[in-house]
């Protein structure tokens, strides 16, 4: 390899990072220090209002799509070229940390400070993007609007998703005062890189601070339905009994089995999620459906999964005499990201002296979706303990900071940094 | 055994039965042909409306206490004799059947219908009761309000209960009218006599059309609470991860494995219910409830039971690193019903030459909580292949009719009957 170019002196400011850090903190915060901002809630607005005035504050321009996907453009001088965008998600999981998603977008926003502070032009635009429900925790599936974004579904599919209580995508989007007019993807990106927590306990025990993210795990889920019928949980002989909790419960212990099986060569099996109908203590249940999610580093072994979970639902309806049918099927993952962008990022790394882990991501994130219009890339820091999804996910800001210094001067890079 | 002595010439009309059944059949229908008429809704008012405007219509007196238990008095020649009650309950299953209890509260209604029509005194007053909530498919735990009326509870407590919905059955029974002032229990009665559908197979497949009900089976139930800790799906290793939907499902299971091994014996074992937190696709849940019920004709064999579900729900801790603990335990059953009630129908139906099985209940019914305070005993009439709690729930008119008329001889005699 050759020689790395200089890096540019410009710099991020990390405690104003983390002051804004700390502002997003404050919005949804839990009593065990987390955060509970579900999308198109009261939070997630509060939230988007704080985002949109400091976009206001710098005078950057703010556009949100009818999906409620918002971009913030710091323009630049070609204002034709397609731009580079960088940020994640705002939104949280039912019981969420504090860096998880929000890390990426207030990365952005504090480069394109940066930018501000040392007077920087870049030939292309920058923008900002906080993608609307990354989490899916309160519409499914999760990651649905950079879904739509790259083309993968309809602005309508997504409109007309709806939540446990009923409420659909769209009212809730337009409750909130966030659906713009502003079409759903269909333009030219640069390129898309993506800062996020790890999700995992990998850079924290390595003691490396930045990883490199070539590469995403294969996943698959789906939902199984599965049907019996209703009995008194007294009288009935254990031989007329088609309780579908307990097919279910055969599944999902199933699951967790085959997880463990694949556990030494790193894949993993979920028993997700469980609802049951009626599901009363007087009752044997006639319906019950359990979200199934397994993952594989290498795509050919997640097929042996797939089979063997298969083979695993099979063998629940007949231990519990119920029938098991597989309702909706879904993956994503199995991909390589840019790799310009990834050599970009490694020679940046080289010239800024930083040790990198060239890491896959187990977790789902909208580079996934991003990454079939456009050049992407992922950087990874680390989270404490690896624990994350959890109101205990934490960072520590001098493990954080260098991997938005290795985002800024990639960025510099491929937008067409102009010395001031 | 003495020969019996005859039978009165006091017949119930079969058909008006029927036709009461029916009308009540209309209240809270399924599409499927079952009932749907959860506790204090506005088809339980609707019902309960319609058997007080039966009530009226016989010039019957009617009194509803603090709980909503409604007592239907046809009054006695001895105003002050404590009275005989019969009755059941008029909710049902949120897929319930159409005679699982209605048939015990319209069938007592008939007799004193036939009674009329003979123009029968009888010494002691007879009281057709409803209880309020018998099925918990609502509020929990079921039969709370004979629970209440027998002393075993406070008429406070049942008052606070919440439904899932967090509604208080105090608020929900003023919602429909029917918290009435008289007090709850505390006065003397000569006796309670149920009838009920048998919610088992014995006698459909015996072709019996009665059984007297002589003791009923112990039955145990519990909630044990799963902790585990919320982490994401994905990356999270199988060795780190303490899903409490785990821990829930292996308990589901060895319960369920643990009533086939005492299915040989008649034992019976449900996982009945479940609830998990937060339940999502893209998280591992850190709390689950499951609901267990077990049951067994011999007590004995039943603390048996008892000591391998402990087990069982130990060893689901383990498997799943999960912390679980018993939160509530209850259990009821184990009784013999009263000897002079049970010589009285076996003599009854010698006289009626009809033959009967003796039987142990395996389902909960108002009848244990009232065997408390009175002598009680139980008739069960078949219903069609033992479907019970579900909406093809059956009975054949001509094979209900035999357990009605025994019902109303002993009643007869017990209330002491004058020849007109």
């Amino acid at each position: 390899m050759n020689d790395p170019a200089p890096l540019p002196a410009i710099d991020i400011d990390p405690d104003r990072l983390w002051s804004t850090l700390m502002a997003s903190a404050e919005i949804g915060a839990t009593p065990k220090g987390g955060l509970r901002r579900l999308t198109l809630t009261d939070e997630d607005r509060a939230m988007r209002d704080l985002f949109a005035a400091w976009a206001r504050e710098s005078a950057y321009e703010l556009r949100v799509d009818r999906l409620g996907n918002m971009f913030v453009r710091r323009p630049g001088a070609d204002p034709t070229a397609p731009p580079v965008l960088v940020g994640s998600h705002l939104d949280t999981q039912a019981k969420g940390g504090r860096f998880d998603g929000v890390l990426g977008v207030l990365s952005g926003l504090e480069i394109l400070r940066a930018l501000d502070d040392h007077g920087v032009t870049t030939e292309r635009s920058i923008e900002v993007v906080n993608w609307t429900n990354e989490e899916g925790a309160r519409f499914q599936p999760p990651m649905m609007c950079s879904l739509a974004f790259a083309g993968g579904e309809s602005v309508e599919w997504a409109l007309q998703r709806t939540d446990k209580a009923g409420v659909r995508f769209g009212e809730a989007l337009e409750g909130i005062g966030y659906q713009g007019d502003t079409e759903v993807g269909g333009r030219q990106l640069d390129s898309y890189l993506e800062l996020h927590i790890e999700q995992g306990p990998t850079l924290d025990q390595a003691d490396v601070d930045v990883g490199i993210v070539t590469s995403g795990y294969a996943m698959r889920g789906m939902r199984i339905q599965v049907l019996g019928e209703t009995a008194h949980v007294g009288p009935t002989p254990m031989h007329h009994r088609r309780n579908a909790l307990v097919g279910a419960a055969y599944a999902a212990v199933a699951v967790n089995e085959i997880g463990w099986r694949y556990a030494p060569e790193d894949g993993k099996a979920s028993a997700a999620r469980i609802d049951v109908w009626p599901n009363l203590p007087g009752l044997l249940s006639d319906e019950a459906q359990l979200y199934i999610d397994f993952r594989h580093p290498d795509p050919q072994r997640l097929e042996h999964m797939a089979d063997e979970v298969e083979a695993a639902v099979a063998e629940s309806a007949r231990k519990s005499r119920t029938e098991i049918t597989v309702a909706e099927r879904w993956g994503f993952g199995g991909l390589r990201f840019d790799e310009d962008l990834a050599r970009l990022l490694f020679d940046r790394a080289g010239a800024m002296d930083l040790p990198v882990l060239e890491m896959a991501s187990q977790a789902g994130h909208d580079a996934y979706h991003l990454s079939r219009v456009c050049p992407t890339i992922m950087i990874f820091t680390p989270c404490r303990g690896g624990i994350t999804h959890n109101e205990r996910e934490d960072v520590e800001l001098s493990r954080t900071v260098p991997g938005v210094r290795l985002l800024l001067h990639a960025m510099l890079e491929r937008a067409g940094y102009r010395s001031p």
